[in-house]
C-alpha cells in the first residue's frame, strides 16, 4: 500500500500466526478503522473497558460508543495514573469490578491506554476466571508499536519490573492513529525510540524511510505515521510468531535495552522515559557492536545520532555514578540480566539490518561506557 | 498391574497427554517411587518448595534432601495453613521470597501439601516470569486423586472462589501415598468422595471395585489406595485430556458439585468439608437423575448410598433454610454457575457409567430438594 492512500479512509490489517491464538492488527483512524474492528469483537456477554484517569475523559466514551451494540452490557473501570501503579493492588481493582457487577467467563476484557493499562489489563484477562478474551485499543505510539503487540502481560513487584505476569494474547488489536494527537511530546519521542530500533535489528530501508520522514512523524502527519505504525508492527509481529515464549530470537527486540534499564534504574524510575532511555542505549549499543569489529566504520553511528537528535530524544547516556560510572552500569546490568557472574549478554548489529545476542567481556564494556560517556 | 504386587515397591506412571506439555504423574511410595521421579525433576537453577506449617514439619526436610542433588539451591517456602489462605497476600509470599533470593526465570517450583498448596503454587509458577516450571507432590487423597491433575490452578477472590487463576500444567506429578498415614480422617474420607464419583461419571466397574475395597482403602492399605489412585487419576487424565480447558466434556467431573458448592456455601465455607458436600450432592443428583426417568430403579441409590456410608460419608444433605429450603438451594446454585435468569445446569447419570449435562426446570429440582431434605 502507497503513501499515497488516503490515511483518513485507509486502514491495514496485519495478521499476527500463531496458530490458533492468531489475531489481527488494525492501523487506521476514525470511522473505517471502527467499522473494520467491529466485525472482529469477541462474543460475550459483557465488555469493561479498562483505562485510567487521564484516557478516560479523552476516548471512554467513543470506545463505549463503538462496544454497546454489542455487548449486553458495558462497564468502565479508571486506574490510576502511571507505572506506579502497576501493581496488585491496582489489578485487584479490576477484579473487584467486574466480579461487582458480575462479569463471567464469557467477558471480554478491552485496554483503552499506553503500555501499562495494556499490560495490566492483558494480565488481567490472563488470570480472571482462568481465562477471558481481551481486546488492546493502544493510546501512546509506544503501545502502538510495541507493548500491545506480542502478547507479553505483567504488573511489577517492590522487587523488579514486570516480574509478574502471563504470555497472553489479544484477540485483537486496534492502532487509532487519532489518538495520538493529545499525547505529550516527549511520549510520541519516546515511541518513536521503539520505532526507530526495528531498522538496525531487521529492516535498514525502513531505516532510511524514517530518515526521509521524520519530520512528517514528528508533525503527526497521518499517512507517514501508518506506514511507520504498520512496518514496526510486521517487524514485531514476524520476530514474535517466530519466537513467542521470549526463547531466543525475540531478545534481538531488546537492542539498546540493556544498557537503557541501566540508565533507568541507575536515574531512579520515572527520571528518564524508557523511550528515551533507550536511545541512548542504542547509540551505546552501536558503538560497542563498532568497537567488536561489526560495522566497517562510524557511518550507521552517525545516522543513527543524526536521526535521534530530529526525534528529539537523547543520544548521550548520563553518569550513574561520578566516581565508578562503569562499574555502577556494569552492576545495574547484572541485575537486569540476573547474571550473578560471567559476561552479561548484548543484542549487537552484525552488520546494521541484522542483530544477535553475544556474551561481551566486562572489560570491554568498561572500556565503551568511560570512553562514550564524559564524566 | 495387579494387586498383587508389592506396594512398598511397585511405581504406577499414568502419562497426561497434552502435547509439548504432556507430563507424566508417578504414583508409589518411599524410596522407589523418589527414584524414579528425580528422573523427571525438571532441571533448574534452584528449586523452591512451597508447603504449609502442617506438611513441613512433617515432608519438608524428606523432599529437600530429594532435591538436595539436582538444584544448585534448595529454598523453603511455609504459607499459613488453610482455605482462609488461599489469596493475593499469601501468593504474593511466594514472589517475595523467590525475588528475595534471586530465583530466575529458571527456577522450578515445588508444591507440597494438599490442593490449596497445589492450586498456589501453581498459579505461582504460572505467573512468576511470565511462567517456570512447577512440580506437584500432592500430599492429601483430595490432591492426589483431583486437584493435582488437569492443571487449573487458582486462588480466591473475597467474591468468589477460585476466580483468579490460570490454566497451567505441572512437569511432573508425585504422589507419594506414604504420605496419606498422617492425613486426619474426615480429610481421608473426603478424599474418598473424589474417588468414588469417578465411578457413576466413567466407570462402573471401577465403583463395584470400590465396593469390595472400601474396607481396606480406609485401613490405607498400600495396594488399595495405589489402585484407587491409580484408576482416579486415569480416568481425569482422560477427561482433562479431551478438553484441558473446560469447554465441555470435563463439566462432568463436577458430578454432585452444584449440590454441593451450594451446601458449602450455605452452611458457611469451612462448616463442611468440601468432599462431605460433594459426597451429599452426588445422592442428591443420582436421585434428580431417577427422577427424570435416566435410571430404571433405585438400585444405584442403594449401591451409592451405602458405599458413601462406609466411607464415613453424609449422604444427608442439611436444610439451609427452614422456611425456604429449596428456593435457597436455587438461588446458591445459581450464583455458583453465574446463571442470571433461565434453568441451572446438572451432571446427570444416564445410566451410571455414563453422565451428561443438562439443564433443569427449577419446579423440578425444588420438588426433589422437599421430597429429600425433610425439613
Ligand atoms: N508488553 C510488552 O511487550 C511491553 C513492551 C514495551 C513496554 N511495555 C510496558 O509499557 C509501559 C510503557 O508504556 P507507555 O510508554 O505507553 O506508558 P503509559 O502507559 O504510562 O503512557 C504514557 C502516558 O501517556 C498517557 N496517555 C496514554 N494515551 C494517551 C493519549 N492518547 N493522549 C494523551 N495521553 C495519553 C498515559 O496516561 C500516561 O500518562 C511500561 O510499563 C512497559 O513495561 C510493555
Ligand atoms: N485445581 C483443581 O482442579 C482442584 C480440584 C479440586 C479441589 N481443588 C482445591 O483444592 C483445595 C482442597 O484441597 P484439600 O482437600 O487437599 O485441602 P487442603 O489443602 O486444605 O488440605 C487439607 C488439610 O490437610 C492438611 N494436610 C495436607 N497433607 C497432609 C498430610 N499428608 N498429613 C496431615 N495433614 C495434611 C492440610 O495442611 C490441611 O490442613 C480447595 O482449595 C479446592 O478449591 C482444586
Ligand atoms: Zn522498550
Ligand atoms: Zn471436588
Amino acid at each position: 500500500m502507497s503513501l499515497l492512500d488516503d490515511p483518513a479512509t485507509c486502514v491495514d490489517t496485519i495478521d499476527i500466526a500463531l496458530g490458533e491464538r492468531s489475531y489481527p492488527i488494525l492501523i487506521g483512524q476514525g470511522a473505517p478503522l471502527w467499522q473494520q474492528a467491529v466485525q472482529h469483537f469477541p462474543a460475550g456477554t459483557s465488555a469493561t473497558i479498562v483505562t485510567n484517569t487521564t484516557v478516560a475523559p479523552l476516548y471512554a466514551e467513543q470506545l463505549r460508543a463503538q462496544l454497546a451494540p454489542h455487548y449486553p452490557r458495558v462497564d468502565l473501570v479508571v486506574l490510576p495514573d502511571g507505572e506506579a501503579h502497576k501493581n496488585w493492588q491496582t489489578l485487584n481493582l479490576i477484579f473487584d469490578a467486574m466480579l461487582g457487577s458480575g462479569a463471567d467467563r464469557k467477558a471480554v476484557l478491552y485496554a483503552l491506554g499506553g503500555g501499562v493499562i495494556g499490560d495490566m489489563t492483558g494480565f488481567a484477562a490472563a488470570c480472571y476466571m482462568r481465562g477471558v478474551p481481551f481486546v488492546q485499543v493502544p493510546t501512546t505510539l509506544l503501545a502502538q508499536v510495541d507493548s500491545s503487540v506480542g502478547g507479553k502481560t505483567a504488573i511489577n513487584h517492590p522487587l523488579g519490573k514486570n516480574m509478574i505476569g502471563a504470555f497472553y494474547q489479544p484477540r485483537l488489536v486496534v492502532c487509532d492513529l487519532a489518538t495520538l494527537k493529545t499525547l505529550p511530546q516527549p511520549e510520541l519521542s519516546a515511541g518513536l525510540a521503539e520505532v526507530i530500533k526495528y531498522g538496525p535489528i531487521y529492516d535498514m530501508d525502513f531505516f532510511a524511510w524514517l530518515e526521509q520522514n521524520i519530520a512528517a512523524l514528528k508533525a503527526q502527519d497521518g499517512a507517514a505515521l501508518r506506514h511507520a505504525v504498520r512496518r514496526s508492527c510486521e517487524i514485531k509481529a514476524a520476530v514474535v510468531s517466530a519466537d513467542e515464549t521470549e526463547s531466543g530470537l525475540r531478545e534481538i527486540l531488546n537492542f539498546g535495552h540493556t544498557f537503557g534499564h541501566a540508565i533507568e534504574a541507575g536515574m531512579g524510575y520515572g527520571a528518564w522515559l524508557h523511550g528515551h532511555a533507550v536511545a541512548a542505549g542504542m547509540v551505546l549499543a552501536t558503538q560497542l557492536s563498532q568497537k567488536l569489529g561489526y560495522l566497517p566504520d562510524d557511518r550507521f553511528l552517525q545516522r543513527l545520532l543524526a536521526l535521534l537528535e530530529k526525534a528529539q530524544l537523547p543520544v548521550q547516556a548520563p553518569v550513574l555514578d561520578a566516581a565508578r560510572n562503569a562499574e555502577r552500569y556494569l552492576a545495574l546490568m547484572r541485575v537486569d540480566k540476573k547474571t550473578q557472574g560471567g559476561a552479561i549478554r548484548f543484542v549487537l548489529l552484525n552488520p546494521p539490518g541484522k542483530a544477535h545476542t553475544e556474551k561481551i567481556d566486562d572489560a570491554i564494556v568498561a572500556d565503551l561506557l568511560n570512553a562514550s560517556i564524559a564524566a
